[in-house]
């Protein structure tokens, strides 16, 4: 394998791959999500991605101080290195930069359908930005949903692998309890819990998020190998490893917290004592977003890790409804957050067709709707639960249908603060 | 049956029986529990227990403006009727007039070894006057323990009837787990959860009071009369109803405040929505109780109305010790209360004679104690229990010993704050 050359990188040897049209972002002219970063920071964040490992914090602020780019030439030899690395962590990263294909990287995501998200990108959740040198240095996504949009609705549903029936139960019911009321379902893919919350959420036809702690193309477990293909398939899979990443015990922990960072809430459904979904829940807590679990019987130690979070000052959870008013009572979005997306001109061209495809009065169906938008109907469902986590429109058992201002409408409303709709807009 | 002359009332047509001496409090003499309440009043609130049901403001208020005895006379046509008290009022105490004979009464109370507190008497709970006018007019006690030392370190136990093995079990194991900490166990005596609760703090060797909603010489249900006779025996049975009196749904209600006012907090283990259970647990909390609960599966509709319970503001708790901390945490009693009852000149004999058989320097075990203070090992237990609700004594395992002072063991102390002993009293 040739040794790897960071000549994507303006003021490196420049060869024929240095031009950036040689390797666009997958999709960058054609998904108006995408904001500006240049290709050179999206090449180099890809990098970085492989050259280090999620959430190391002395690499978030070199890349604050330094910028992508720069990093990866002096962590790459290529370049003077930041200052206070020590040697062992540069010789490591020397040697993984023999194995470094940033534009190659892209190239198999997007052969996935999918992309990679950086910070600036219009599709890149805010929320993450609360991680601070922590955040991701970027998200590689399978999936045809907005992440951003998604993740502005969603809940994490996280607990033990080696579950009980009564926690699989719980769990399923849950994630298709919150599916059905319009919120996206996050979790971790794992056997027990994450499971059957994913399951759950499909199941009510409704959206999820798989957080993956491998490559979006390495299912992991195998077991869900088929679960994580349909995740991707009608939901998001995400990952912070690059493509071909295989999860260590570090890793799992690690992306623990882009689940508590990138939703609302996280709900643990069992739990045994010091289990990684407390962790989970506690670093949720502290970047204030609500904690919830739910009870279950004394005698079991699969609750008493949830027991103790519930004693501590995570709210106590017994359905779906619960959940959501929690969830919903915090959603009140950062003006500076919802100004971008808010507006109909700023719709992605998917949702703003769909939201055309509406009936003006009353209520439609998915089919007729995805008939009239001339979408499929998976696309079309992508593009419903977008417009509801913005305010556009809202569902009613089978029905989807325009949201009617707050005070002339008598039905309850969706939690969250409603955006205006600016109709007239271009 | 002859009509009813409240002849024992001073003023009221002198016979017989109108010498008080004739009709003494049991053991007045014999109990320096008692305090300076005068026959005739005592005997004039056992005849309210009859007239009137538990947990009428009304009647507490008029106690309050009348006094008891001239109560009784108005109540029965013997003196001018309370202000504003309704006619069909008065023609039910009438009626209910020809039924009395509280000094029958107090005689059959005392033939089963009990006696009747009013306030005013040493050993009355003083926690109960948080009730206002809805105070019990008095307490029907069978037991040989003192009612006002228990009561200070006592939790309610309450919950469902038909409860689930899970219930039951969880119960009798708070039940079990509370008595070896040196709790009183307090609850209902019904089948279910408070049947088991009382079990198990009676297989522990421990302390248990029963609040019956029906006479102490009634044991409700019947299928619980073994039992109830059993904590008549070991521990305490009490009642507001006079001996004979049947429950009624609306007494047991009334039955769940004093159970919520005499103890410092009360554990509902399994309830449905809208369960009585429920009910004294909130009164609970209004007086400045703790309320615990006890999760559960949240599939089950026996720990829904706990899980609800836990969603307002009760403290979750998993097992007996995090039962014992909250309680123990404000179990800080009013210097007013601790005052009269902390002076070791000032414990009954029984208490002051199993101080003085324990040994100078480390524990001793019950029966060893029992032989050197020439007393039945039921009577030294409780005796203990009594010294250690005070701060006198402390449990270790099988062990009792003196207890010392806080800054020179290291061993955990029990909750609560210790009285400073005065050891050179008369």
């Amino acid at each position: 394998m040739t040794p790897y050359v960071p000549d994507f990188i303006p003021g490196c040897t420049p060869d024929a791959t240095a031009d950036p049209a040689a390797h666009p972002a997958p999709d960058s002219a054609a998904d108006p999500a995408r904001g500006s970063v240049p290709d050179g920071e999206r090449l180099a964040r890809a990098a970085l991605t492989r050259l280090t490992e999620p959430g190391d914090e002395t690499v978030g602020r070199w890349v604050r101080e330094l910028g992508a780019a720069a990093l990866v030439r002096g962590l790459t030899g290529a370049g003077p290195p930041p200052k206070g690395a020590r040697e062992e962590r540069l010789a490591g990263c020397r040697a993984r930069a023999t194995l470094l294909d940033p534009a190659g990287d892209l190239d198999a995501v997007a052969r996935l359908g999918g992309r990679f998200l950086c910070p600036g990108d219009r599709e890149w959740p805010g929320q993450l930005d609360d991680l601070g040198d922590a955040r991701p240095l970027g998200l590689w996504v399978r999936g045809r949903a907005n992440v951003r949009l998604w993740a502005l609705r969603s809940v994490a549903v996280v607990g033990a692998r080696a579950c009980t029936d009564y926690g699989s139960h719980v769990a399923a019911s849950f994630g298709a309890g919150l599916a059905e009321r319009g919120w996206v379902v996050v979790s971790g893919a794992a056997y027990g819990v994450d499971g059957a919350a994913h399951r759950g959420a499909l199941a009510a036809g409704g959206a999820t998020v798989a957080v993956l702690a491998s490559g979006v193309d390495v299912p992991y477990p195998r077991g869900h190998t088929e679960l994580i293909d349909r995740i991707a398939e009608q939901g998001l899979v995400l990952a912070e490893l690059p493509p071909g990443g295989h999860p260590t015990r570090s890793r799992f922990v690690l992306r623990n917290r882009v689940i508590a960072a990138l939703t609302r809430g996280t709900l643990v459904v069992e739990a045994e004592y010091r289990s990684g979904s407390l962790v989970t829940a506690r670093r949720a807590r502290r970047l204030g977003r609500q904690t919830m679990g739910v009870p279950g019987p004394v005698t079991s130690g699969l609750s008493a890790g949830v027991h103790e979070l519930l004693r501590e000052e995570a709210s106590l959870v017994t359905d779906a409804d619960e959940v959501a008013e929690l969830v919903g009572r915090i959603g009140e979005l950062a003006p500076e957050r919802r100004g971008p997306i808010v507006a109909r001109d700023l719709l992605e061209p998917t949702a703003a067709g769909v939201l055309e495809a509406l009936p003006g009065r009353g209520g439609g169906r998915l089919d007729d709707i995805a008939r009239d938008a001339a979408l499929s109907r998976d696309r079309t469902l992508a593009g419903l639960y977008e417009l509801q986590a913005l305010g556009f429109v809202e569902r009613r058992g089978d029905l989807w249908q325009l949201a009617g201002p707050p005070s002339t409408s008598g039905t309850p409303k969706p939690p969250g603060r409603r955006p205006t709709v600016r109709r007239g807009g271009t």
